[in-house]
């Protein structure tokens, strides 16, 4: 992408969204302020740290402090206005999504400006925008919204593939990386409004405890 | 290992197998298909971004497409034979004790490669075959088998061991890579087939809550 | 810090604290001796593994035998004197509480030692000094102290801050880094005596269950 403010301004707007995402889960967990803040900071950097330790650079997330502040704003938003932001539907779910449709775009960004092949910067793109979530979900003791609902890793792959095929066909304008962040969003929000769920696969009769190995 | 050909078979092999173990607990947690395939490929990956990371270098599983295929592989095999495959006992520790074997020792050849002390090229192999299990644990929110049987870190450490000493003694050639893989799933499923497990250390009579710390 | 003696000392006396603060979480978790052991490890060694991997250089702890064996001491002690060690008062959180303090302040001096800026060195501090009991409580399946209580993040932080502060006024000498460990390590422990929890953010009247998103 030729535009690199355009490039932060979505990549701080992600690390903010994660960050509310995180910060409602705490409100809603009961935790008090500064476990708010923790763990909206936690779910706001997790993306961009995963993609960059998988990159092999230092965590850029980490070395400039606007990421930081993105994510804690998030969460001192949640401790102001948690309430509020509470009461709308399935809120948590939706900042996840948001998240994700913009870190899938600007992770896949950055992997093509490393050198990685079009495959791989899709799915370094698709694991940066789960990773927040998963580590949020992990962090409250929650199987990760990815493994339990079909549309998650799919909208993400999908927005970092628009983005990726349209870098790859000579076109480095900031017009795509938008379009790849609304068609994750979109796919993704679709999916949690119509319950969206790909079936699983055949499997024993009577379901047992998970992972028991008997 | 003076045979790249078999260190990478061993490597994807032991992707695979992962991927196979992530994948039947998914099947049995009664996720969805794109579960079942997230599961295997983050289970199937873990172990080879644990040692890369532990070494200092950009995770190899990550830029080879290889190591993606195969851990998918072993999602897609779940998803289409997961019924079958979970009839055989405790099939989500076997697969998991060959991975076990083929990782610990693909990661302590690549810590001897990239200058670790011999000690710390047989933690790098226990490391990296414990951490794909460990992490399938956590996200199905078990306790992970590593913390819960005393076989398990002990045959991780022995295969690495047996290929580590090896090398020591000038033998780079590819027979102990194999002798060591096989040494650490023999023990590992001696130790599952009769229940070995070491005593608890002496402690307070009546069992409490775990870590609440009182 | 010009003394890296000294650093090396508080980094060895930091792994080793949260080896017991792991170790007897384990033995609490009625784990076997080999679980343990790896328990005591992980939770000694997380913090400074997530501190190198944050600053992108190949983690110290690793390579470095004498961490490895600081942390697995930590598990031996509580092997054989877990029954004694469990009778203190929130033992756990004690060890946890040392370690918070003695990692706070090797974190932010390594941060500074690579280039980072102040305010970036005190959250690495803090960070690593984290890492460790989160990691713990993950692998036991419970909700990370550092979420559930207010005055843990916050001790962290203050001592990160006096040596950062010191060092940027010009005083790299011992004396700030065992004071900052001293001032983490007394505001954490006053607020586990007496239970100092900051207010939860104003919230629905009835609990939810956490992170259901509805």
């Amino acid at each position: 992408m030729d535009s690199p403010v355009l490039l932060l301004v979505l990549n701080l707007a992600g690390t903010f969204v994660f960050g509310l995402s995180g910060g409602l889960a705490a409100v809603r967990a009961r935790l008090d302020l500064v476990g708010v803040i923790v763990l909206a900071t936690v779910v706001g950097l997790a993306g961009g740290v995963v993609r960059d330790v998988l990159i092999g650079t230092p965590p850029a997330t980490f070395r400039d402090w606007r990421y930081l502040a993105a994510a804690a704003a998030g969460g001192l938003v949640c401790n102001v206005a948690g309430r509020v932001l509470e009461r709308f539907e399935r809120s948590i779910l939706v900042f996840d999504a948001l998240g994700l449709g913009l870190v899938c775009v600007t992770g896949a960004t950055k992997g093509l400006q490393f050198g990685l092949g079009p495959v791989q910067a899709i799915l370094l793109g698709a694991t940066s925008g789960i990773g927040g979530g998963m580590l949020r979900d992990l962090l409250l003791r929650q199987v990760p919204t990815v493994l339990r609902e079909g549309l998650y890793a799919i909208p993400a792959l999908l927005g970092a593939t628009v983005l990726v095929v349209a870098q790859s066909l000579g076109d480095t304008g900031p017009v795509y990386a938008v379009v790849g962040a609304v068609v994750c969003v979109v796919v993704r929000l679709v999916g949690l409004k119509y319950d969206v769920n790909l079936p699983a696969p055949a499997s024993a009769p009577n379901p047992v405890e998970p992972g028991t190995g008997g």
